[in-house]
């Protein structure tokens, strides 16, 4: 198959923020073109949106079900290849079951759906169809994250004891909500976002990433939500403790009323002999520290990082990468996936290296556990 | 009264860690000179401690409790005004109670007491005899805290909803108290330590930096203390998440098995409007945010500062001043009110701001609380 | 015109550096496909490339002169519109005066032309043919470099007094031409790089750096150039001191030799009432000082930034965007003046704001003076 | 000898910078003691000014000349044993000749003297009374500084290539000595300050600091010096092109036009096989590069730093030193080689390491072959 791998979409209509993401971060690589989408329930926003993206207006659908239905007849030459769901959280599910259904693999954003059950359902559809799903939790598709991983896999620094991931923001330190702000209405609103606000949008990522850097499971889970703003149904803050299969234990801090904070994502965790931080602003060093010896500036694009840092790496060192490298990573690690499928070929393990259904499942119970957690005065712990 | 105020000293040998701090702290200003001690509870040690401190060898004490009696009977040109109290915590409230008794002001490491009772009861003797009692919680000598709590104290960010406040260091990652470290040693021994270990020894420094710099006071406490290293009698790792008297919610990290930590203190607190950050490791900047303008790097030693950070710092701006001159802070501060005192004369407001025994009782209560909740796995909030 | 806009490239190699840098800025937008290329001077290297980057085989060229001529003979609706090259220095002129003289638009890597006199003569040709060129450097590409143009443009820190630029490599430390290195073995060639080594790969980005920023012309420059490793023919190393038009000073230092350092140019720019500072490793965060107020860290993706710095930001506060993005603003800016043209509209004026023949005619007079300055010992100040 | 050191003082009024930052240093480790001084040329200042410093009355003088007179009549057992001169540069060099001739050790702030001439006869005189001198470069005090020093004298890096140097200060940015600013007043006058303002001032700092750690000599100098300021008669601004006597070549940058720079003393030097980055504002980090491995983080307090350092250290990890210890140190190891001296025993070599007489005309030089090489625009290297 010597062709682009061919993406539709939902969503991401021109005035949307994370669909154009996507776009940057599927296009870069130049393995990845757009050939339909459904970008808006506004059919003349859809439609200038599409032109916008230059694609034929044929190609640009009303509904997402009318898209499906009519790509799915297309020839194998033209019909997109897969789909990517770049909607608020509400409308996750529907869409990528009909997908799976029309024979499309599936992109989408997280939360993966809104609720638990709709994930585990997702993953029934997914393991019945043997199509493709990857999840955009976009901070491990940095390469110091995954130099982290690696560095705790081979067991640099022994058995780990703690963790301290931490994800503040202040964009919603104000009522946002009511000023007609999109980002800010749907995600406050538990119709459309879920059960959580704070730590379904922001907490689930950290979750997501303290569990990947160090391949442990939360077992147990304490919590303490809060909804600072006066009429806000969500949380706002939250902060949680946990506990780790190997007996390590954690904690969780995500807020979205840290006044002054922008995406200040930062996770530490400390092994027997030394341990890691990083911080996402700044997401091209990874410190290191011993407790014999300095501290290390281990820095992404550098000869002596790992083969997994370098496969996810396109510049040398000292040319910063940021979001969007790390977003496009896990569009280029699904799609050469799927095109060693789509060819018969066996993936090579570190392509495999992009979150899927299981770590949407993952997150969604986070969701559960950390809602039940946090307003519960009477119970410590919850199990996970 | 034109002369330097006249130090006493209960600990700190020639080998021990505070005690030099203290000295350091205390002469750098050229207010106070050390006129007698008893700097262990080995005679010879304590004699040649004195000699390497150019004291006479008749006010190098074999007890304390002999230096007392003898310098009491000193004439008062001569005899000591104050004794400074730097052994283990287990040997704080005997000497802190007998120095009242016999007239002499106190300055007294943290924490206080080894428990809560003793805390109390020294107030009561306090207020008894009228004396002065410092206590050495040295982050709050910083100039940019004390800016820092200016700033929430004149209302420039609003009401506070959130504080991080955190404590990691990596030292106790090995079992170093196996190893004839001294320090390792008691800190890790309940005999003479306390009810805690790491929450002890600097969990209270993180908890009275938090309320210091926010006034506020702490209501519930929910925890988990962790003893990773097997054999460990104490605590060597905890987090508590607290709620404020004002409905502001926090979390405190404290663990000193954060290996290839040094002694990060840190703290982070926000408002309505911004908020402020300061890292210990780097004390000379107070980062000031705020959600609609640039982040500020306030330093010490510019022109813009407060009147009570100034009163507080040495050196103009791009001059550190580090953990020595915060700690000579509190000796100063207290030395100002002292003589003020002795003068018969009204302290300034600035001179009052050291910790005192309000502070120590403050500490014990922390520790108590923290424990009762820290290993209860059935009760989520003590009250505090 | 509802297309994208078509790119031809000479050089770029699947082996090549910069060929692949150009390719992810190019397509990251949506906005420009790669529609022909020669990308090597083996036909077979350029064919296997091609074929990696999608491209039919009719479209991949033996020769840059072949491409030119077959392309030109192609459809409007086919046929390239502009054209990328990615050569090392000396084989940057050819093709570009032979595709100027096709009707085809160019994108050229920096410096220019391997010659001054190369340079001037493209101008004219550019002139003669009213096409459109871009010349890539990089570095005025990032928004908070645009928004230190901008805000020195308005007037907010007075008169400059003081510019220090700086460029550290260390990569060639060792002679890695000796090695089979490609990319040091024609930047260390002067019959392939030119005149200046270290100068004229990097010193003609701090240069060009230093005058966009501040809007100032250099007028005397004296130097002291080195090469450190015994038998390397170019300089790796170099210092120049700088006067520029309104009788500000300045020091630019390059160094390929300052071992351990990755890329690590840097800028700072003094006024009577303040300045900046900005460094490319950390590029989303603009220093900007005063002398009466605190240092404000200016971020990009904050709603305080300028038009400018917006215009060239693709995500909000706190998501990095890096070197790849800093690029892509340079072919976005290019790409939206090229279609206004193609349109016949008159572009926007920040969409005029990308380096040009102009940019490249001042960086071969930098390559001309530092060298001509930097080895001779009897002349302090050459005219620039 | 079992009492402290007795110093005196030349200038330090409780209205003057310098002089309070030397008893700070001084008085910190209970090595020295005031006992006398002449404080200011007025004499009420003075006697104001020992009675803040708790000194008896008749042990304050109205002139230097009284002091060293008066002192030496003294018995051995009370008089100063040293004497400190801090008043500005035109007034070292009488004082300082008086004090040796009067048999008392000299510790001298920099630059040493107004002229070379002095500096050189002033080091004949040390020679015929065999007398010690202390010339407070106080950067050279700082524990992370001797680590770098230490790092290259044992090879660590290979052959020194380069060297930046740069000391940026934004505080003469207007014309503050027609303010009635004392410290701005004297340093821009060449009658009290010398023939360098900016060079004289803070340059000797960089230089000395330069040849500190790389243990190489300066041999030949480039400069282009600037009195931005209209009317100011001294240099506030400079930069020198270096070269060194191991072919090194070396750039010295030194403002005090730097609008919004505080005292910003930085130095990288790069060897063969990686180099180090120190910054006077976080002084207890030295940056540690590599051409082939992770930028270390050194950290002063540690355990793995070099003998030197630790002995140059007071406080462990991450209980930050700064600008007085830096000081301190300079008085700590003067004064272990003074008591050494004076009880007839060997200094040990590490005590021998503060800045002395060499140091001092060595700084006169670079004054000299600055300001020669700084304003003549038709030499280019002046020979050191």
């Amino acid at each position: 198959m010597n062709r682009k791998l061919r993406m539709g979409m939902v969503g991401g209509g021109s005035d949307a923020f994370i669909g154009a993401i996507h776009r940057l971060a599927a296009f870069m690589d130049n393995q990845i073109e757009l050939v339909c989408g459904c970008f808006s329930v506004h059919p003349e926003v859809s439609q200038a949106s599409g032109k916008l993206y230059y694609l034929p207006a044929d190609r640009v659908y009303d509904t997402y079900q009318e898209m499906f239905e009519k790509e799915a007849k297309l020839p194998e030459g033209d019909r997109m290849d897969f789909v990517t769901i770049v909607t608020p959280n509400f409308a996750h599910y529907d869409p990528a079951v009909m997908a799976l259904d029309h024979g499309f693999h599936v992109v989408i954003d997280k939360p993966i759906t809104l609720t638990l059950e709709q994930a585990v359902s997702l993953k029934e559809k997914l393991d019945e169809t043997g199509l493709l799903l990857a999840l955009t939790h976009v901070y491990a598709g940095y390469p110091a994250v995954k130099e982290a991983k690696e560095r705790f896999r081979r067991g640099d620094f022994g058995e780990i004891r703690k963790v301290i991931v931490e994800y503040p923001q202040g964009w919603l330190s104000a009522k946002l909500e009511d000023t007609g702000n999109k980002q800010a209405s749907w995600r406050t609103d538990p119709k459309r976002s879920g059960k959580a606000g704070c730590m379904g949008d922001i907490g689930t990522h950290a979750h997501h990433l303290a569990e990947y850097i160090t391949g442990l499971k939360t077992t147990q889970i304490s919590a303490d939500l809060t909804a600072f703003i006066p009429g806000r149904q969500l949380d706002d803050d939250g902060t949680a403790m946990l506990r780790f299969n190997n007996g390590a234990k954690g904690v969780l801090i995500a807020s979205q009323i840290a006044a002054g904070e922008e995406n200040a994502v930062k996770i530490r965790v400390y092994g027997e002999k030394g341990g890691i931080e990083w911080a996402q602003q700044e997401p091209n060093t990874l410190w290191v520290k011993w407790t014999d010896k300095p501290t290390e500036m281990v820095r992404t694009g550098l000869g002596y990082m790992s083969d997994i840092a370098k496969h996810n790496t396109r510049t040398p060192g000292g040319h910063p990468e940021g979001y969007l490298e790390a977003f496009a990573n896990i569009y280029r690690n699904f799609s050469l996936t799927l095109r060693a499928r789509m060819n018969g070929e066996e993936p090579q393990p570190e392509w495999l290296d992009f979150p899927d259904v299981e770590d949407g499942i993952r997150g969604m119970q986070f969701i559960d556990k950390v809602v039940e957690a946090g307003y519960d005065d009477s119970k410590k712990w919850v199990d996970f």
